[in-house]
């Protein structure tokens, strides 16, 4: 089943033909990143957990405990580190990789919006 | 809701990172043309009716009528008429404006895939 990601939330309709798209990054067939992935993948750089990261999301622990886990089992090194338990009862962080995978996603979105942008501009008025 | 269309069908596993998208095209924030609406568009073409169309992709006729009114409203002309009842029991055919549509789209969905093999080489192997 496919989700609704940030990308899907209403937004300003826009007047006359627009080329709408979505991109993703898959590994040996499988989802790698999309756009609601990376916002996960920000918002655990920006709390330091996955379950602050899924409840700001409105999103079930379990749901982005299986991000994660897919997200590092596809990654060459792993994009988070969680360290369960412990005086602070466990945390997250974003690894180097995972930073990194941030902005290659970011770069491939906006590479996207110049392709549809483009693609738009072809179409009728 | 969101409904799964032919390019959602499995396909082969390729190794390692790949970009995946989609594209489809809005006219006044409304879903115009996508893939599963340009298949439509060739199946009527093919079979010359609507209701043969529909069946052609395990679609019910309410919603394939649904999508050729919403095509033809948004269209600057119809891209398929249809002529109820007669001896034939009626039928469907596609205007120039609906294989000029069919066109467009595989253009664009062409480039797409150019775009999307451009992103590809980017990534690791």
């Amino acid at each position: 089943m496919r989700r609704r990601h940030a990308e899907d939330k209403p937004r300003e309709i826009r007047p006359g033909y627009h080329c709408r798209g979505r991109v993703w990054i898959e590994h040996n067939g499988e989802t790698y990143l999309g756009f609601g992935r990376v916002v996960l993948l920000e918002k655990i750089r920006e709390l330091g957990s996955i379950n602050r990261a899924a409840a700001a999301m409105g999103m079930s622990y379990k749901h982005a405990w299986d991000l994660v886990n897919a997200m590092n089992r596809h990654a060459a090194e792993p994009l988070v580190i969680s360290s369960r338990g412990g005086k602070g009862g466990g945390g997250a962080r974003l690894t180097a990789a995972g930073a990194a995978a941030i902005s290659a996603f970011k770069k491939l979105h906006a590479e996207l919006s110049a392709f549809l942008a483009k693609q738009t501009a072809k179409l009728p008025r």
